[in-house]
């Protein structure tokens, strides 16, 4: 299949510069601020946003390097199928996280509960709508349980790279 | 900043032949089946899948061309920026559904609330987790009017491409 090629519309700040000690995830990361500057050819594309108070943002893990099939997650002891995690070890480096907006003012957006490292490349924003993205009854296998842990484990360098379970 | 490159992990398959008539969301999709196939490079990845109900894919709208700033989202009639809305076309044509996981078979994963064209290329699946990805006290901005829309309403040609609010 064909590659696909994306640029980023912008960079995501955070207080964090290196990813040691990083939240994996942002229910380890509450009330941590960022901002998301956006590039000036995307600017007018934030309209309309400041009425949301959650945005999915999809971005690329820039420091991750290379992937394996196998993954040890960071809440684990054994090794999982990579799709069966978050780690930013994967084939395609892209992330996702749910944050809440707390303001927007053309290039900048104001953004809370940020669990990436400083100056990720960001791809895309979409506004968080329940009807879509949230699910109910829902299992989630290995990470059942492990998974009140995310809100203590921080990251470590196995993945070289950012974070995530 | 740098263009990124992915390469497609695999294929979507759905019922969707063309965008006309297709559900704009997966809350207009409740039932619908689909199947993931993975290239062979990457089996194994799905190891441990088979415990979660839900995943979430991120693949590419291979059909959306070009983009703007605004966009008129199919549930309203005026135009908004296009990263508050769940639009193809958009400056990184990637698209994000959360589905119902229904078996995994090595190379082929069941899936159900399919809302993508069929052949659409996943670039990442990752485990639904509504600890990292479920929020509360969310507002939906524009989309709070017309959301219970969303079940009803079907793609048009608009965005030459497939479909998405």
């Amino acid at each position: 299949m064909n590659d696909i090629t994306y640029r980023p519309i912008g960079n995501i700040r955070t207080p964090f510069k290196k990813q040691e000690g990083m939240p994996i995830q942002p229910s380890g990361a509450k009330g941590v601020r960022g901002t998301i500057k956006l590039n000036k050819d995307y600017i007018g594309g934030q309209k309309d946003l400041e009425g949301f108070s959650h945005i999915i943002l999809i971005y690329h893990f820039h420091l991750s390097q290379g992937y394996s099939m196998h993954v040890t997650p960071f809440l684990d002891d054994q090794p999982r199928g990579v799709f069966a995690t978050r780690a930013p070890r994967r084939p395609n480096a892209v992330g996702l996280s749910v944050v809440k907006l707390n303001g927007v003012e053309e290039d900048i957006l104001e953004i809370e509960n940020v669990d990436m490292i400083d100056g990720t490349p960001l791809l895309d924003i979409k506004p968080y709508v329940p009807e879509f993205d949230a699910q109910t009854e829902v299992k989630t296998g290995w990470l059942a349980e492990v998974k009140g842990q995310a809100k203590q484990v921080k990251s470590d360098n196995r993945f070289n790279s950012s974070k995530k379970v």
